[in-house]
């Protein structure tokens, strides 16, 4: 539904910058300095899963959104909506999530909004965060820009995010030891483009997994984008919960990842520098951009065989962040 | 309650700039520019009111946020959460008044974002706008700038946007012709600090009406403030409303209103450069910063007698913004 209302509904209303590129973020001229502008609102539920809770979600998801503009983040705004009655003690653990989440990313959390609504006006807490960073120079990120024969990098397991929250879902609890992913990855990403002179693509894969980024990808691009599926990192908890809800972890969302889009004689590079982190530790080439199949993305399984990964055609899992 | 979480919650987790200044936004180094930053929730209930929706309520409201730091707003990001089956009409009539609101501004839209939650997860559209501006150099606009002897300013009547909403409050309707004051100021106060060197004060006085915002500036400049009633633009169908329903004009949201404090010298100047725009043709001189009762805000009523306009204790209308 979110992609149709963009499209249909909110696309119209907006300004050139947000309608020429396809991006987590919006890139502005502001008094010759090069910005990245970017918001994110979070209603996830539970407000509470196994690892992280929706505060350092909604930090570390808008921090991530400026990162991937090339941009190092800087300053945060938060707004709150709560429900009446909301206890305070579980307000006073998500704060405190945030505040360590801002410190972890080196970014300032400067303003901020609350607003109460009535019981039963919001489920629980909503948090809207929004970010600036600047745009570091001569750094052209952009989904268009994946090339054929570049290299399609990963910085770890994916669909751990999902699988944490649904675990946690009310009709659907089970025990699991699948915790979220989610983490701040504008250092990881910093030291990259340090290295790495020209990267060409970076995105977070959240809501829609690997298979709806990876898509936006290969049709801003106009170029295809073939995976392959022993080189994706995935738990075998992920893959075991996944397939008992008949879930497809290309799908499924995640929080602390990163798709690295590089030209193939960087591909090594850029490797060991995401390995070099925590968060990269489990770094994977998992795909290559090819000139077949344009706008499309194809996943060669470990079998050998070769099946379209489509576009997600709604939300599989609905309020994961 | 939302004051009192912030102090014991929220200040705690945001970062120096925001907890040295109550402000509507902070102001920031990028680079070597100074930037306004501002971030606000929507909520208003009823969606559709007199006048207006919450889609220009969101657009003008950070808009003026950010004019009151004494900056001009350039761009804002739209965080929308929806309610499933929301009519869609109806969101393209909130968009379409945020695209016009936007152009009237002067201000672009460039960021967006859209959740959607099941039925009953929230009430039907809630968003939360966040907008950066470019500060005008030298200027330095702080509550705690109002001087002993500083003339404050309005730019029109008070109360017309709380007492909008309430009239088509469920439970509550009734006819009148009060339609709410939702208006950009930022055209205004930018000629009004291109005319008036020295502004020491702009706040726009929303949620808790002036009785909050003045209450704020005299505990921030531990100054009193004198108001004389009969100076202060009230719209004869408001106070009559007001009046019937037990609520004090003083304490009423405004949303196209601002707060000036200048030097008595600078008065004159300021009232006549409002006074040329639509915005603030009714402005008026309506109080004066005084060395007695510091901390608190007198009203002189019109019959000669002295009150105490108290800083309000809890929300006197929920959900009016």
């Amino acid at each position: 539904m979110s992609q149709d209302l963009f499209q249909e509904i909110f696309q119209p209303g907006f300004s050139n910058p947000f309608l020429d590129e396809v991006h987590d973020g919006a890139i502005l001229d502001m008094g010759g300095q090069k910005l990245a502008f970017s918001t994110d609102s979070f209603v996830v539920n539970p407000i509470f899963f196994p690892g992280g809770n929706i505060g350092d979600l909604a930090i570390n998801g808008t921090v991530n959104d400026i990162a991937m503009c090339g941009a190092d983040p800087k300053y945060l705004s938060a707004g709150f909506i709560l429900e009446e009655g909301y206890p305070l003690e579980s307000l006073k653990t998500i704060v405190e999530s945030m505040k360590n989440a801002a410190a972890n990313a080196e970014v300032a959390l400067v303003t901020g909004d609350t607003k109460v609504v009535e019981k039963g006006g919001v489920d629980g807490v909503f948090i809207n965060t929004s970010g600036i960073g600047l745009v570091r120079q001569g750094v052209e990120i952009s989904p268009k820009r994946a090339e054929v024969g570049d290299i399609v990098l990963i910085n770890g397991r994916i669909a751990d995010h999902g699988i944490a929250v649904m675990t946690k879902r009310q009709g659907l609890e089970f025990e699991s030891a699948v915790i979220t992913d989610c983490a701040s990855l504008n250092k990881m990403i910093g030291a990259l483009l340090d290295v790495v002179e020209d990267v060409h693509v970076l995105r977070d894969p959240t809501r829609g997994g690997i298979a709806a980024t990876l898509n936006e990808i290969a049709t801003a691009a106009n170029a295809g984008i073939e995976l392959f599926e022993d080189q994706i990192p995935l738990d075998d908890q992920v893959k075991a919960i996944s397939s008992l809800l008949g879930l497809d972890p290309l799908y499924i969302a995640n929080e602390g990842k990163v798709l690295v889009i590089v030209k193939e004689t960087d591909a090594d590079k850029a490797l060991n520098t995401m390995k070099s982190f925590d968060e990269g530790r489990e770094s994977s080439a998992i795909g290559r951009v090819v000139e077949k199949n344009a706008g499309k993305v194809i996943l060669e399984t470990s079998i050998g065989t070769r099946r379209i990964v489509d576009m997600p055609s709604g939300e599989q899992l609905p309020r994961i962040c």
